[in-house]
């Protein structure tokens, strides 16, 4: 199934652009690998803790932490080339937010959640991996300052919701997802679209 | 009730002050939404996964999550008066703390833990917010080394345990809590009152 | 039992490097405990939220959280000594690597996980509260570039794993462990043997 497909593709994309994140940080190959499963992985992770959704999507399946670290240790030799391809990955990891977000909000659904909290399970299962990559590395999380993320993957979120609500069948609300969510998000990217900042410099308190 | 109103208000206003540290961070509309949300709603979640006490209280009432952002977002226009008014939010924030002990004791004590893990469910609630809000913005945890706030949750944890243990009436028992731990949370930000430090500087290790 | 004994004096000893981390920022005796709880407690915690394993060890048994209270705050008037017996405590801090990780080896087998989240539930138990410490601490965690230390857990939970399933007696298994596991660690302490470095410094994304 390409849902699948992609599913698989876009956690090893974002295995290999965590370990290029490690390897600016001069990181180990342990590190590589923790930093890679923490960030494709701890999305899904940190939704079924919240949701109390066990068992977690890798224990049930270790194959997925073996693709992840094959992925992160495979971007050790092949770095440059990798830091060339910035537009694949770009792409690929537009299409894992659309695909990790709904695959989150399905899970939200299958526990009969409200609304709000299947849009929340979706962005969380799209976003999160990358907050803990960043403190891990020590860094504030880009996402809380950087182009259109988290909202590219709300408004997916609640299309895929609101189409299987409004009762359309799940092949069109899917396709409606990517169509909307991947242009917006690269539209992001290629005007640098964001939300405004609130910068508050006094330091009263 | 009263102790519902505080703790709705209390978490406004924690939501509120956690908005002017993402502002302090230069974050966008969506990061203070996140900051303020893991500040208002961190330590309560972060009690129940260690006690596996689901759903988590903002999954059970979604509301919760809309009056934690539009708090957050009112304070973006808001933010010179918020910052001018500085005592109002320390007390918010103290009486916040006592609601929020009490609340996370209430927890462990229904799910029939014994007295130490009921004072230390108290004690994260009220204070592991912050801590997340902390770390999210890449600083030390304020809580390990500022004013007494850990203690005063813990102070009014043990006396409300205590309390209810020698059987006085809630009410009662609730009044205590009130009447010790706010007045000791404001002495000790008049009056820069902390735990000793431990400082240590050999780099031997 | 000795098992039993090691794994207690591995518990206090990584409370007790813990506080002199603490004491480094500064912080206060507060601070010094909760840095060596998440130290000490991080990884066993963190292992039974992921594997959903209720009650978490501490909660079941609070003890545990006085005696690593105890021995941080002991750590403050002891800190010269304790910074001056550094072998003791690489020493002691080995022991409990290994103990650490058979003891999550454990909990997964008990829970009927497949051989590879065994092992990882073995290195998350004993490398995890080290992380977390890192992370309180705004560091980069040192577990991702230093001396050998989640490979000697993960290399100690493969012979432990294979070794009860190749249905040789408990005792050789666990003896078998350490007579790899804690010479592994040492040496690597002595000759600095690291994973090799991923270091990528091209700034393109």
């Amino acid at each position: 199934m390409l849902f699948e497909a992609i599913f698989i593709i876009a956690t090893a994309a974002s295995a290999m652009t965590a370990a290029l994140a490690a390897g600016r940080r001069r990181m180990d190959w342990f590190g590589v690998c923790i930093i890679a499963c923490v960030t494709a992985l701890g999305g899904g992770s940190a939704r079924d803790i919240l949701l109390n959704h066990y068992p977690l999507s890798w224990v049930e399946d270790p194959n997925l932490l073996l693709i992840v670290c094959v992925a992160a240790l495979a971007t050790i030799p092949l770095a440059r080339i990798v830091a060339r391809l910035r537009w694949t990955f770009l792409i690929l990891d537009a299409l894992g937010l659309i695909v990790f977000t709904m695959i989150g909000c399905n899970v939200a659904i299958g526990l009969g959640e409200p609304p709000i909290i299947v849009i929340v399970a979706g962005m969380i299962t799209g976003c999160v991996g990358g907050v803990l990559r960043d403190v891990l590395c020590n860094e504030v999380p880009l996402l809380f300052s950087s182009e259109l993320y988290a909202t590219v993957s709300i408004v997916t979120g609640a299309i895929y919701l609101a189409g299987l609500k409004f009762g359309f069948p799940r092949e069109a609300v899917v396709a409606a997802a990517f169509l909307v969510g991947f242009p917006l998000r690269i539209l992001a990217i290629v005007h640098k679209w964001g939300m405004p900042k609130f910068v508050f410099d006094k330091e009263t308190w």
